[in-house]
């Protein structure tokens, strides 16, 4: 297997993904042959020799996508970009996996162009493993897809519930569709829709949850539109930032130190820290793509090159065509005879 | 003055209610004769007695509304409910203000079908105050309305513009429209269309901002979707309850009660409890009413009466009507003259 890796994205590119990749060989025991770094080859080599990286493979691409880059016209522009060329190591066949901490939004348009979709599946979704005290909660999306339709929506579900499966191990994942009360007839039209569609399809459809349900683990999957996605995983951002970082300086200052109190706020912060935590698939392409938060650090790399490894053996891509494909054939078949799906 | 409360709404109504009542007395300094408590009188005597609000004037209610009710079918079929006769009490000039922390959808309608809107208000909005580093942020809809249009969007601008000068002292509030990045061109059309209706009106516009701006406090204004500012409340609810309790009770196991991490805590749990902190008002309605957390204990609601003196004294709704009045004719004006507004 082979998992590429983008050496330029990201606010701490290309050092983070460097040292990363370093991270996943001497404390993962990750093969180094199975890497392969996507960037400016030249620009890279110093950093190389400096991190003990020697040995793995380098892809070289003249180019990069700034984070703040109109994704659609910077894939057009920079065909050499190691967002573009790291997209064609996986559509050639030459790697499995590609990871990225850079412009999600041009991650997202590039596999879209490169890779394509799954065979019967309508639009991509970014699945982000959210902390709960009962295990990850996948949210998906978190801003692949910001005109949601029904159909796209039903599918996330379908997508995410084969990924906790194959990465979780979740026997059974329990959808919640994310909604502003629990009551029938709450939300928008978008909602109703899908709230009908999920109760006729195959998942196991707990019916709507609402925000604060996230966090508590009820549900292995929640569906969302990727712009209520895409907020939500920031709010929850924010909120860690800005008050769990407070008060470890402060319990650290007035405990004096206390190694129980410091080993707890430690394994507290491990799992908040959305910057050091990485790899969210974007599912629904052909191929393993991993994306990473902006702000990662090499933690966060050699966390996602491990997420691209299971992804990809776990050949959950497989599952989902055919998954996705019992679906619509479900939805074809209720259409022609009318069937109400509730 | 006379402020109106809602004793039936409330998971913990009425004890919660009648109790806050009393708190606002007795620790608030409000004059037992600007209180009106509206509910079953029967039930409530024994109550009264028992918190020792003799004295305070009831309004008979024999309804009340269930917090899973349908708000339009409630309203429509319980006219003699706390949430009915309450905003009646407004409507007829014996009171000024309403407070109610039950079903927050029929309230919102009770207040459209008995109260009316502000002379140029095309949709009433839930404003908010959430507590950051500099003081509260206050986000407006968050979910009165989720059928949000652009021109309501910009109204909720302008109101909340307003009830930040008068209720926290800004003298030049800044807003900030959510969205899923800050450069231009990101977002959904209805973002968009409301970004160049901000950029044309009167109010201070600082662009786009991502959900981890709320909480820095790096705007005085949050502009959102009734859906999305909804789903974004109970995230952050959800966040507090799951995690601030859990090292809340570590810190307090591991430093033995050190009165100085308690007293930290003590005070952060106030802050981020939503279902302590009372009163968020619906902006654009005839009348100040201000709506509780289901969740409310007394101390909400002591807190919501002081809110509710506060936002009548400040006659902010006057000043809502003059500005709305001035952006809606600025808007005609360009629109007449095919200005560009941006």
């Amino acid at each position: 297997m082979k998992i590429a890796v983008d050496a330029m994205g990201g606010d701490h590119a290309p050092r983070a993904v460097v040292e990363g990749m370093a991270l996943a060989i001497s404390d993962g025991g990750v093969p180094r042959e199975n890497l392969l770094l996507v960037g400016q080859a030249a620009a890279l080599a110093p950093l190389i020799d400096e991190v003990g990286l020697e040995g793995v493979a380098v892809e070289d691409a003249s180019q990069s996508i700034g984070m703040d880059e109109s994704p659609a016209s910077a894939i057009r522009g920079k065909r050499d970009s190691s967002i573009v060329r790291g997209m064609r190591t996986v559509a050639e066949g030459r790697a499995q996996a590609f990871i990225s901490a850079g412009n999600t939004g041009a991650v997202v348009a590039a596999s879209a162009l490169v890779l394509g979709r799954l065979a019967g599946v309508s639009r991509p979704g970014i699945a982000v493993p959210v902390p709960t005290h009962r295990g990850p909660c996948v949210v998906i999306d978190v801003g692949a897809n910001i005109y949601c339709k029904p159909d796209h929506m039903l599918q996330y579900a379908v997508m995410a519930s084969e990924y906790c499966k194959a990465s979780f191990g979740r026997a059974d994942p329990v959808v919640g569709l994310l909604n502003i009360g629990e009551e029938e007839g709450k939300g928008n039209p978008l909602i109703q829709q899908v709230h009908a569609l999920l109760q006729g399809s195959g998942v196991t459809y707990r019916g709507f949850i609402e925000g604060q349900d996230i966090m508590s683990g009820v549900v292995d999957v929640v569906v969302c539109e990727g712009f209520v996605g895409n907020v939500i995983l920031k709010v929850a951002e924010g909120f860690s930032e800005s008050f769990l970082h407070d008060i470890f300086r402060k319990v650290a200052e007035t405990t004096n130190g206390s190694p129980d109190v410091k080993a707890y706020m430690g394994s507290l912060k491990q799992r908040f820290d959305y910057a050091a935590t990485g790899g969210a698939p974007l599912l629904g392409v052909e191929g393993s793509i991993i994306i990473c938060h902006g702000r990662s650090h090499g933690g966060a790399i050699a966390n996602a090159i491990q997420v691209a490894t299971n992804f990809t053996r776990s050949r959950v891509n497989e599952r989902i065509v055919d998954e996705v494909a019992k679906v619509s054939m479900l939805h074809r078949v209720a259409d022609f005879f009318h069937i109400d799906q509730n």
